[in-house]
């Protein structure tokens, strides 16, 4: 079968290659419509690894996918050839204790689309559990299907959070999960978020939302901001979604006594925290690692409205146009929230 | 001070009544702009009391209210005289163990307008706490301010039931407490509610509202839509907002598996409910009284728009009409839904 | 295979019956050594059925067991052959939605030894996943590990109360379910428990615990001992096992303004509740079902001493005597709690 | 009135001193009777401050005390003369914002004894608002009563941590916190504790109590033990009390997937966290500054028997060598847990 496939660090083909094809009993067949592209995916292109995932031999990338059902195993009772459907890329072993828990996404044994070594979705068909495949309803299309992969972890944050109705949230970046994070919390019942970054290109996609208020740190300091909203008391949630190690400066301030902070973003180096500062208010921090149980949540918040996120797809390419399309998510131009690859 | 009085059942009179007028070192002194008529208000009108709480002497009624502040205690800093503000109407002892936990709502302490012997606020001035007088943001109007007190019930049930983004609720009723439920739910996180009644007009009025589905329930089972909306799995929220004996029934069908069911209602005598039924679904259910802590969180949702009140606020009388207002409240129109009464 | 079947309501024999003896990639098979005999196996016995549930053909009674592994599947890496272990009798699809979710106990697909049509395990073999099969700590009994079963059941119930550390709590029926809740109580974390019930010799079973204050309520009225020693504040937590409609007379009343119901017990018809009483103290309901992901819970609570369920196992029986064992457990002796079979 | 008055720092004197004896219509006035010295009372004797808390000017020590009612006010009616007491030391505002959520700890305004410019208790008579004294069982001696307030420290961490029944934690740190964490952790669900010093001595005192585990960190890898004693998993909580940066090295390792890192400790430097890797259990970090609401259930638990503090107490010295038990306590031997001082 044809896949986008990563040879080696930089090198990129569009070629032939075996995948696996055995429909099991409790799997569907996808024929793939749509794949977004992610910054992780990028991250391999262009250097190869990420952290302890290193790509030493060839691999599909992509893991944002939506597509229709062609094929549907013995046991499969929730779902029927034509469906259409999106997919949610990691597989955990169900039997596992985090599994009993609820908390499959942090099983350890989880296998992940385009996560060294395992094969991504950009490819024409692919074999997916029936448990981790949803329907799309009929108001949402395969792009935004494509997208609620990305948007699950702006709502794992905001489920992270527990947003309390009417909640002033910060959400520290405006890069694609920023942005995510920021429409996650709103729809998930914060009244009102104040989005901070470095690029009037990005607060200015994030702040065309309604209940958004962009914030230039170049201009103002965020600190001020939030007391201003605040009357000085704080902000109810302060979501990290930059992963800058610089974010942590002061960041214990932002919230208010009693007040979360959810770590979304993920620093390459350690970070500096101030526990003192911290307790003084007895804040909770709460970390994300991808999602679990969110994507028919996701799916419900497009189809109601509540959620819009065609805005964020920046561009379309075709399927042979792929490499182009990850050279220019690999420019990281500040006006692109999300390139997208219709096969 | 001039005050509408219900001198006994079934007699208003809008005429001079000495009212308490010291502004404590903690209180405000506020010059009344608007008061919502409140269904509790109608009902010690045409009957005289409401369960334990009997009108046995002269009481103002009242109890949502707005207006400016033109007088502030010494030790208050938190608001100043020109301060446009509405009112948290209970008035709880801060020293209880209830207030200590963040539970002032059941100290069993609390002072609450027009409930007897206690007077209310419809009448030019009255003094009240500082602490629970909350300044209204400068694209809040009065009417909106005087609609926050019913709003904090249907926020207070919202809060309750723990709501996950994308949650889809029922409410059971389509009355005002049903509506700003339903409003609350939406605002909180929820992705859709199906709003159930037997009244045409109530359901027109809810239904123009995005996101919310009205059900008929003399055309259709409420059960059949529930089933049908979430593919039999059940709503994750079901909000009782009806008070009616009736809508017990089965009640428990509509909910998910570890679903919730929030009683708002207060039916006026005990219900029947199948504790089997509720635990093979394993289901949590909570109870409402008033609110606490939600004040600021309902200004925080109007003011960023993500809650409109306005279309709710049917008709407003000026004080001086204040008895054919609260005829016309007595009526029960199904398509009125609040009356308020600019002094 | 020999085991104890249920043959039809009131016959019960020890005889050859085919079982499944295939031993999945996934599962293990177990020599099993002891078993204890719960009311649903005694109450199948005596009545045929238990709701919905029927016994229409033979059927091998139960479902509390602990034994040694003799047989592992070819996936199968937690356990090996010779651990002892003991068993979670239901098996839920973990593909399930519920399951997902960590509510595996709700899904409705479960699979439940000793509910009709499902065989029990009161036979020398039985075949299980081992993802629902826990060693034993080597101070366990197998006595104590086939205690492991209703215990979860107490301990489902302290879960869903979310117990503050430090808190009282009321349970309301001194059965075997009773006292599993009250130990349960106990070591999750309540500073003490008052237990009512109407036999002595019940109460005093129970009363032998440290931190238990039995109350006969044909002495004492409940809320009398509850006022009393929480100086009228009310218990943190009222805890239902008694299953009898009569204790839902007054039961809001047992507990504090903020408080929490746990129904444990399941009354043979709806029960009559006071939605405005309890709503006044906004009290919180929670329902308990089996229970989920506790077995590893129960068996680190006995192995550390925190609970000792050694004192309840009133008699051990031999497998031949199992008729024996069932005709005295449908006796209902007060003074038994549990009563076991060791194959 | 005489008082053990820190001069400066270095210098103790029991003297004379202008204290407040008014009893506000809600105090009480209490006859001190056992005051124990605390380390942040040790840590202004020796340093001067605690970070941004400097002493410039004397101030009364202690804030660890119980004693018996003398005087009630006006409006007091749940303490009367001659009630055995301790006292909660930190007095909120109670009309802030914080208080009314019931987070009175984290008020910015608490007054709290012993901090600067606050004095603190160890003086004959004391004055305090009776919402914050709480009456002793009669099984309570004073000496355990005065180690309600550090054990309350331990009980706040407790609550932080929401323990589930069962769960296995990890107490880093011996000393007299690290104990009184251990105690309300074990008495507040936990089945085990797991408690790391370098001090023998230390952690034989711990080491004394049923349920918990002592492991000399020169000897053993904390991260070995833990695997070892949960198959791998890691435990259900971490509580960091020891305030040491180094105890941050690999903390994140011990914890399972889901787990939660209570932060007691107060290291005097920021401490570098590695936030992928608590990303990659979705580990939640929470705070504890003092403790809010925790003295009655504190109470209860000594009550009851499940926590016993009597051991923890080393030696009581009389008032007029008060200065004695100070220099005893800047020693710091490592088997003396608690010194008190008795009036």
């Amino acid at each position: 079968m044809k896949a986008l496939v990563l040879e080696r660090i930089h090198e990129l083909s569009l070629r032939e290659i075996d995948l696996p094809s055995v429909v099991g009993a409790k799997d569907v067949k996808i024929k793939v419509d749509t794949v977004g592209v992610c910054g992780s995916d990028v991250h391999y292109y262009t250097h190869g690894r990420i952290g302890p995932f290193v790509v030493n031999e060839p691999m599909v990338l992509g893991h944002e996918a939506a597509g229709t059902i062609v094929e549907v195993g013995t046991e499969v009772t929730s779902l029927k050839v034509g469906d259409r459907v999106c997919m949610e890329p990691g597989i955990p072993d169900l039997n596992s204790r985090a599994s009993k828990l609820g908390l499959y996404n942090v099983d350890p044994s989880v296998v992940f689309w385009a996560t060294p070594p395992v094969h991504g979705c950009l490819t024409p068909f692919v074999v997916h559990p029936a448990a981790f495949t949803f329907k799309l309803p009929d108001n949402v299309s395969f792009g935004e299907g494509a997208m609620v992969e990305p948007f699950a972890v702006g709502l794992q944050a905001a489920v992270k959070a527990k947003i309390l109705p009417g909640d002033l949230a910060v959400v520290i970046g405006a890069g694609p999960i920023g942005i995510m994070v920021a429409l996650a919390a709103l729809a998930g019942g914060c009244s009102r978020v104040i989005i901070a970054d470095l690029q009037p290109a990005k607060l200015a996609i994030a702040g065309r939302y309604a209940g958004v208020t962009p914030v230039n740190i170049k201009e103002r300091a965020l600190a001020d901001v939030v007391a201003e909203a605040t009357e000085g008391w704080g902000a109810d949630i302060v979501f990290e979604a930059s992963g800058s190690v610089h974010a942590y400066a002061g960041i214990f301030g932002l919230a208010r006594p009693g007040g979360c902070l959810v770590l979304v973003g993920m620093p390459v180096a350690p970070v500096a925290i101030d526990v003192t500062t911290a307790a003084a208010k007895e804040l909770r921090i709460e970390t994300v690692f991808r999602y679990a149980n969110v994507f028919d949540r996701a799916l419900a918040m497009i189809a109601s409205g509540k959620v819009d996120l065609k805005p964020l797809i920046t561009q379309t390419y075709s399927f042979e146009d792929s490499v182009a399309a990850f050279d220019r998510a690999a420019e990281g131009r500040p006006d692109d929230v999300k390139l997208q690859i219709k096969l």
